[in-house]
């Protein structure tokens, strides 16, 4: 299994985090022995809007190839869903059987076109920002799973993603939940 | 307000972000005009066990002067916590009015003394490991308020440390848990 995690300026880290934090525990935990991730960039390094800095190991790299795509949200994601270099590379995901968005990360697989004819959730704030990308505005599920893609409301959700991702890959929600010590798993989905 | 991230290899990085996240909502809701942030740490660059690279931007500096020290666990902390070079750095926080332990983060404050006659948590896995450091081990609150001290469970408490510390502080929890679409302030504490 590999997995892209998109990482920009401004992104919001726990955006990542919680999606990555999950995911990864699928290989310590022994569910997915052959797991690679990656943390992907158009630059080397990425910054969040408090300047904290975070390295990306492939940079300038196509997204096909990966089995899941993550893409996080953050204030970043309202100017760089207008930016036609990176959305030509969010597109180079299009053959990734699983993308998901976290926060306002649907808004960029929105402007990707990756939404269309599909249900999906954003921030609270977001919301309305989302309808004109997708069949339908989802507003008070946790997570919405829309086969290829899977979305989540704002920053904490980013936990439910990567849990509910771990549970529909391989059955192991409930233990990443505990040992990520989280009892909310399956709450307010 | 001065606020000190610590960061380790072999640290968790949703211990870190979960407290970071709720805390620098404190300056961008307005709650703290004057707040700053560091990333501390003994070298320029930290991994977690994935080999994810987070950079510090405060290096071999002391942990005096800091209003609030965060410390994240992890891998990393069990052997931190036999550490004397590594004890020494964190004993530097000695002075600081605020420290709190996020998941085994509780091991190191605990390893560095700063929880005698404390009530302290630490991640599920890791009670036993941190009884010897405290006067006693809180098993089902999900953050642990001991005035100077103050730990929370492991990973995903991250969340309700950082949003306690913003109720403590400011009054803000609620307000801070809804900028980060978390439904869940308060649960289980």
């Amino acid at each position: 299994m590999r997995i892209a995690f998109v990482a920009f300026d401004r992104m919001n880290m726990l955006d990542f985090f919680g999606a990555y934090d999950a995911l990864m525990r699928l290989k310590t935990l022994g569910f997915v022995e052959t797991l690679t991730c990656n943390t992907c960039a158009l630059k080397e390094e990425v910054r969040d809007i408090h300047g904290l800095s975070l390295k990306a190991d492939t940079v300038q790299s196509s997204l096909d190839g990966y089995d899941i795509v993550v893409v996080p949200g953050g204030v970043g994601s309202r100017t760089l869903m207008h930016d036609e270099i990176f959305l030509a590379w969010i597109k180079s995901a299009r053959f990734a059987p699983l993308k998901a968005g976290v926060c306002t990360g649907a808004l960029l697989l929105g402007a990707a076109g990756f939404l269309k004819e599909k249900r999906a959730t954003t921030h609270s704030n977001a919301l309305e920002l989302l309808a004109p990308y997708c069949a339908e505005v989802v507003r008070d599920e946790r997570v919405v799973d829309a086969g290829e893609i899977v979305t989540s409301q704002g920053v904490s959700a980013s936990i439910d993603l990567g849990l509910h991702l771990c549970e529909r890959l391989c059955g192991a929600g409930a233990q990443v939940a505990k040992g990520m010590d989280y009892p909310f798993f399956g709450a307010g989905l």
